[in-house]
């Protein structure tokens, strides 16, 4: 506990990053902190919906904002703060033990990741070892609630279960990926064979057999967890919805407003999830100022990879989901990588301000772990993101030389669309650049001029596609990234920089 | 059993139709007959698919053919040659036994209609007393095989099983409506509190499990069936699928090919369901080929009302997926009665032929009762339909003097559009008149040059409408047809005579 007040600043400096006009003054009480969490949401459905709207009146808006394209390998960097390169937790995990997800391929052998996700202890195979956020945040007196999907590890893993990497209360989330059922009256499960589903959510027994919405039933959950909290003790929520995940099942409450001419059934249903999660994000809004909390909790809301675009099962046509951005879910394009992500804290946060600054998930537990007071305590990972403090307070400042990775060394689906699979990207300023294993070729993007990668600028601009490749290799290699073989031969695929030769065309 | 010849020709004389060229002369053996139902399928909504585009090929093809607007009142006028207006089961019946399926009204008292659906035993209360055909058949010497959709009444009503009403096999048919699920994986349940729906299909334990979707484990169940019939014995098979009702879910052996950009993810689902009709269209056609029973078994293809056209659960916009016709399923205008019929007979019916002539549901009563020569046979019922031999025997026939009458003096849903609800009707010839209780008025199409019931020339032809008015309230009275009082007053509403008073304007 400190109760000296002390200059955030200095903490900053190591990261290059100064702005003497803004800084942050830790006092007690310490702030609240809320992850609000939702799960495929595309970078800008929830953009007209009510109540993220006042969000976005009263706090800052990153419109440059990133996670993987997956949601398992997000997760791991939101409570490790390390980059999917090095946890090598680079596809979902699968529920049960010991199985990896990725779909069969014929060119390429897969790589040996982190199939079973977090890890707490050394002797579980497979799974990458770390000092969880919630246990740094427990073990500094908050309160740490999670309500929702987890999904950081395989059913058998300690981490599986979120009392294991430091949760006070953990209501209804586990190995699971996504929910058997959204309806309360179908107990949230539906059974194959006679047999629990085993996407079947666990922990909502009170909600059984009701007239209840999953999403509805997790806000009540969470609502209630912090009415137990004692005063005086500052609480970290992580509530993290299932929606707007598949099944992609209608929220009664909503659906028929979403229908009319123009928009496809399953898009109606997507919409209703939405609106169901902007209900939540009110619900927990009104919350706080009822309860005099507003002012010191940090709210950050975001989503854990692009919208799905995949058809079926979402609605419309495969790849158009998230226009202007190309793909979506599963792909290193903006699509499948770039993500709504606001944050309030009246006591710090200028309200309705915009920053452009590039920002990716692992930077959340820096950000949080500084806020909380606990950016001294060692943790074993390796921490890749940095706090975002100062961009927290002024939305002004851009850095525009930091280097964002993103790394997918895995074939996610069996369609092979838009680098759905296999591929890593890299991000400066307002340059991208992807590296697609299958066609072992770059792309170059300008996002300022083109935020749909639609014009690929590798042969007008090699020396830029050079000098990218250059640090999307460094930072590979540094990291200890895995690249896979190539069938038969066993040959690693050549890393990005061996590949830039014959750009001069 | 018979093995006299005898010319259908004078059982045909008391309907007043004589075509002196064409005749069917009855030997043994006895053609076997297939009832191939389809539920909620739209008058055009399979025409596309090969299967019943073969079917139509070596068939006649009804193009106004009529059912019910709604299920159980179809499936019980089929069983007894009855029409709706007498039978009074004129709403779909409750899985529970009585249990009224009307929605609340605030202006009609609702009447008592026969909610327990069709009746064997004079001690069951608002049930329908009657001699069902597949007793007829199977007192014949008929393998009669039911498998699916029943719904000919609610649970702990006789008829409720089809083996009590003279099916030797029964298989998946029950008091339900519509399947909890389609999916072998999920036993064609969907629990509700852990406990299994009311709507999972029974009697399919041996696909439970299994990745088999319901419409396939129909079929496959019907041809085992078949495959168990004795040489030399004729059946009846009432091969009655749950597709495509709701709930509307994809097939996934065919979703994926429906998918575009032009068609909604719920209708493409629903073009799924479709799509796995018709391919158990092409299983029994093959089975017959292949058996060498094609030559003698007559096929009638049929849904039991129009498409459903409310939305949700139908992707795309109330109201228009029955275009050119008007409405859906529920409505007396024809987008809810038309329905595509087929009849393929090869020993009797003219391949690629289309009749003109209109027909009703309660035809196929008569109709197979006189194939299967039991046409003598008492049955306690009145019967309404007539055989319609001679017009498969020759499709330029058609009767334009007959009328057809529909009544639906109920409220079928919360909606009140398109005569949905409260409403009877008639044809004759091709003047269509419908009678709107809520509105207290009449309408009247030309539907040679309306199909799709646009113009309302009830104040251009008074006097047509008088006549048919006049036809339409004999008919219903003499049926005795049940009609709604006011709440508050408790009057009787006017009978379709009774307002024409005002037409001339």
């Amino acid at each position: 506990m400190m109760d000296i007040k002390f200059l955030l600043f200095t903490l900053l400096f190591g990261y290059g990053v100064c702005n003497a006009g803004t800084f942050y003054e830790r006092e007690d009480p310490k702030p609240n902190i809320i992850v609000f969490l939702v799960d495929d949401l595309g970078w800008q459905d929830i953009s007209t919906f009510p109540n993220f709207k006042k969000l976005v009146q009263t706090g800052v808006q990153f419109s440059d904002a990133y996670a993987t394209p997956l949601c398992t390998p997000t997760r791991v960097s939101l409570i490790t703060g390390t980059n999917a390169a090095r946890h090598r937790v680079t596809n979902w995990t699968h529920p049960d033990k010991d199985r990896s997800t990725d779909y069969p391929d014929t060119i390429f052998q897969h790589v040996d990741w982190n199939i079973n996700g977090l890890g707490i202890d050394q002797s579980e195979n497979n799974t990458f070892l770390v000092t969880p956020l919630p246990r740094l945040l427990k073990e500094n007196g908050y309160r740490t609630i999670l309500v929702g999907k987890a999904h950081f590890g395989s059913k058998g893993i300690a981490a599986s279960n979120p009392k294991n990497i430091g949760f006070d209360v953990s209501i209804a989330g586990s190995e699971i990926g996504h929910p058997a059922s959204y309806f309360g009256w179908e107990n949230f499960d539906r059974p194959r064979n006679g047999s629990p589903n085993r996407n079947a959510v666990p922990g909502l027994e009170k909600f059984h057999g009701q007239d209840i919405f999953l999403t509805e039933a997790l806000t009540q959950s969470a609502l209630a967890a912090l009415g137990n909290v004692e005063k005086q003790t500052p609480f970290f929520l992580y509530l993290s919805h299932y929606a707007v995940h598949t099944p992609i099942e209608a929220d009664p409450r909503y659906v028929d407003s979403f229908y009319d001419t123009s928009v496809d059934s399953v898009e109606a249903a997507y919409q209703s999830l939405v609106k169901g999660v902007d209900k939540s994000l009110g619900d927990v809004l009104d919350y706080l100022e009822e309860n005099n909390l507003s002012e010191n909790t940090a709210i950050f809301f975001l989503s854990d990879n692009g919208g799905l675009s995949r058809v079926p099962p979402r609605g419309g046509v495969s790849d158009t989901h998230n226009t202007p951005l190309r793909s979506g879910k599963g792909s290193v394009y903006e699509g499948g990588i770039r993500i709504p992500f606001v944050v309030k804290w009246p006591k710090v946060v200028r309200p309705q301000s915009v920053s452009k600054n590039p920002v990716i998930v692992e930077d959340l537990f820096s950000t949080i772990r500084a806020i909380a007071g606990v950016e001294d305590r060692e943790v074993v990972q390796t921490v890749d993101g940095i706090n975002l403090l100062p961009y927290l307070q002024d939305a002004d400042l851009v850095d525009s030389t930091r280097a964002l990775v993103w790394h997918h060394p895995n074939r996610w689906i069996k369609e092979d669309f838009s680098s759905s699979s296999w591929a890593s990207a890299l991000r400066i300023g307002n340059w991208k650049l992807i590296y697609d294993y299958t066609k072992q070729e770059l792309e170059l993007y300008n996002l300022d001029s083109d935020i749909g990668e639609k014009q690929n600028v590798v042969h007008k601009h090699p020396e830029k596609t050079k000098e990218l490749a250059g640090i999307l290799t460094q930072k590979l290699k540094q990291r200890e990234a895995q690249l896979p073989r190539f069938k038969g031969t066993e040959k690693l695929i050549p890393w990005p920089n061996e590949i830039v030769n014959d750009l001069k065309k």
